[in-house]
């Protein structure tokens, strides 16, 4: 049983509302407003209160009509389910508080800064293979200064003999450029990669240092090959000069040889991209502001990380040590639960933090224009959509200098897509399993499965209905950041912990 | 670092995208429709291989664009959040799963039906009582079956004798009936609310069966005093014919001494509304299927109610128990939050189980037409918007015959909703606390604590912007559901246990 009301707003509805008895009573024959104003004189009286008694008649059910909860269609009520999504909301934020209280009886503070065990060691290392970065880059810079220079010697002798033979000559010239210059670039670049790996591997303990070093190791190889492969291409150009008319139009402010200079560099090695281009879009200025609050963005949310990690995400781990070591199933899939909410949320936080806040940092400073780091990737129909828009940089990479060059030699798609999946796969392997010195193959194996998962959710990116669209992004969702994620993160912190025990003294 | 991927039926996009290099080689004039078309002849190989080569110098980055989640005008993305929507309905299912296994892992299954407790006693008593329900409507019938005599003879006695001397005669007969058959409605009512109220109070242990039998009481007891209501209207209309012309369109097909009949007082009772009318908007015939489809839906509910109450709740409130014993503050609100999803589950069940499925398979097999027992109090902006629309049945009642008699007779709005809201808070004590044998007041002090909330939510409800109804929204949800709910829950099983101990074997 239950009340309702009336608020006092809701007076005069309440009173006019239903079939309001018309005042044609037999006393009076005057008619009311059907408002209750105060009646006046002894006949007004008697007049009102026959009619108001009357409410006890009015029809309230009058008409048909269909519950909002039923299927029928309704043509009074267009049902709005807005409030079942506040509720999901609030629930939410309640569920997630009530762990918080549920973990803070549990282990009180883990929170603790002076405890953290980082060797001096491995802040050495860390620094000296982040000096080393500007050496390769330089490198580079030189091999490509020394094709440009030969380069440009060639257009100087085609001018000189235009016959069909120097062409031909200076074509081959070209391409031993190309072929000696590539190999330098792999020296240089294998060197890049392998020095940080074999010493991230073998002597930088902590994992986070590890995984920074790593990191910049893989963004400057993948400049190095952008830089290299580009320059390639606008040699031919310049050479081929029917080519050149044909590069795009924003680069006609710094045609081929003018892009070989430190400065220009400098600015790719800065800019947020991995993709070589001798001219970018720019922003007219920079808003000190607009980086200031992305840093401090940036800042919160690397706290937050770090806070999740230390007092929610370690005990899970750390539990679900055991759970695993005696194999009990329904335990695991209970910890790869609470796992995956917390995991979520860091993989959230930590997208946010790097894709929005310091890149949009970065990009702001360095007046860099294009800011599509990311496109709405968490609308994903498919696994496909997803993994072409959350990372822009590296997908764009990808794209321009693996994908489209194997098409365009004659592979087929799906063939180049194995390439490119393979390679990353590769990469994650070694982005994850060097600077946790376990490598285990799990991050190559999660990207692998990637392949067979896109071709099976593609058809669903077609389905223009919504139904389609939310059982392909549901797939998507359960597929990667409830399932893979905390799977992954567990099967790597169980490797970590079989190897070395605990990270930092606090586990104890 | 990461990857990205190319669908298969990406191709083509994918090679004719972004800044596309024109054919116009030296080598071919002919121009090439951008697509990686199987070459022919040697020429076209030559050509269509250095075409391809200039994929290394698109230019992928041309133009200046933001991030989709800078809050930056966009004027290229509209962003949607729709995929944020699904993954929290995914986090919530997850969470809730995990909870599943927790709890499973912890207590094993709780459920049992052999061992539910129940006596034999409150059966017999339970069933005796449900069988006096007719008997009370029956005396009502009664009541009314003389006052409509005494009501036709005094229309005989009128068309005799019109004057004015003979019709105040009728008037003052009338008003002297009117209290006659008030005085034995009352005492009639007050014995079948009475007599449960006592029974289940003293002699039914079970709540459940308690709660069943005071719910049928005070349903007869609405239906009583509203078919006394209406039938008094109606015979006063028939008396001063003018008023009848002024009477629903709908009562036309069944005018004043016809509707009083054991047929019409027995659909009354049985159709789903609480507020009388002689006629009532009716569907054309009864669809079976719609009817199995709706017990249906409600069977599964009330089992799934039940186990999430045996499984979930009962060892969540006896945990609880001891932690309220002790008045350990951070824990009673872990143990409130931890209740609250669960009490939310249930009561949104139960609200479906009966407002959705029990009501409208009723009004099926009664071919009621108005099936409007809700409209949709989940976009509740605020309270009072609440308590309007989430239970039509008794908020039709209380408004036609409390509050607008009340505000008719001069009463201000605010009166007339705290005399509505009083006697709601009493019933909701009845209901709860005689079932439960322990009235406490925590109902009452709930529903009187309403009235406040919804002055103050009240201004919320006329703010047009989206903001404004989340906010008022959210208040509301947290209010009733999160904190009131479970709350209240467990303030009466503590009470409970405190004077009982466990209400079934299967807690000891």
């Amino acid at each position: 049983m239950s009340p309702h009301e009336e608020t006092p707003d809701n007076t005069t509805s309440a009173v006019s509302t239903g079939n309001d008895v018309p005042s044609t009573t037999p006393s009076s024959g005057k008619a009311s407003n059907g408002r209750p104003s105060p009646p006046n004189g002894a006949n007004g009286v008697r007049e009102w209160r026959r009619r108001s008694k009357y409410r006890h008649v009015e029809a309230y059910h009058s008409k048909v009509r269909q519950s909002s909860l039923s299927r029928e269609p309704n043509p009074n009520v267009t049902a709005s389910f807005l409030g079942f999504r506040n509720l999901m909301v609030i629930v939410l934020v309640a569920m997630n508080l009530r762990l918080i209280i549920e973990n803070f009886m549990k282990y009180g503070v883990l929170i603790c800064i002076k405890c953290h065990d980082y060797r001096r060691q491995d802040v050495v290392l860390g620094s000296i293979l982040f000096g080393l970065v500007p050496f390769h880059l330089y490198v580079s810079y030189v091999i490509e200064l020394a094709a440009a220079t030969q380069a440009k010697r060639s257009v100087g002798r085609k001018k000189k003999d235009g016959s069909v033979e120097a062409n031909e000559r200076e074509q081959r010239i070209f391409r031993w450029t190309w072929r000696l210059s590539a190999f330098f670039h792999c020296v240089n670049t294998l060197c890049s990669l392998g020095i940080t790996s074999f010493v991230v591997y073998f002597y930088v303990h902590h994992p986070g240092i590890g995984t920074v070093c790593e990191l910049q190791a893989l963004i400057v190889s993948f400049k190095i090959c952008s830089y290299a492969f580009t320059n390639r291409d606008l040699r031919e150009a310049m050479l081929n000069p029917s080519i050149e008319s044909a590069l795009p139009e924003i680069y006609s402010s710094c045609p081929y040889p003018n892009n070989i200079t430190r400065r220009n560099l400098l600015y790719f090695w800065l800019a947020p991209t991995l993709v070589y281009q001798p001219v970018y879009p720019r922003s007219s200025h920079i808003r000190w502001t607009f980086v200031a609050k992305r840093l401090s963005e940036f800042f919160c949310l690397t706290v937050f990380i770090w806070l999740l990690s230390a007092q929610y995400a370690a005990p899970v781990l750390r539990n679900s040590i055991e759970k695993i070591a005696v194999v009990d199933f329904a335990s695991i899939v209970e910890r790869v639960m609470k796992l995956s909410t917390i995991s979520l949320i860091i993989w959230l936080a930590g997208f946010f933090a790097l894709f929005q806040s310091l890149l949009n940092a970065l990009a702001e400073v360095m007046r860099f224009g294009d800011r599509e780091f990311y496109t709405d990737w968490w609308n994903s129909p498919s696994l496909g959509f997803y993994w072409r828009s959350w990372n822009r940089p590296v997908y764009l990479f990808m794209k321009r200098h693996v994908f489209s060059p194997l098409v365009g030699r004659g592979w087929s798609p799906l063939a180049a897509s194995t390439v490119v999946f393979a390679l990353s796969a590769a990469l994650h392997e070694v982005l994850v399993g060097i600077p946790t010195h376990n490598l285990i193959g799990v991050a190559f194996a999660g990207m692998m499965l990637q392949l067979p998962l896109i071709i099976i959710t593609a058809p669903l990116e077609k389905i223009k209905s919504p139904t389609g669209k939310v059982i392909g992004n549901s797939i998507f969702w359960v597929s990667f950041c409830v399932v893979g994620q905390p799977l992954g993160a567990l099967l790597y912190f169980f490797a970590w912990q079989a190897k070395y025990g605990s990270v930092s003294r606090m586990a104890e």
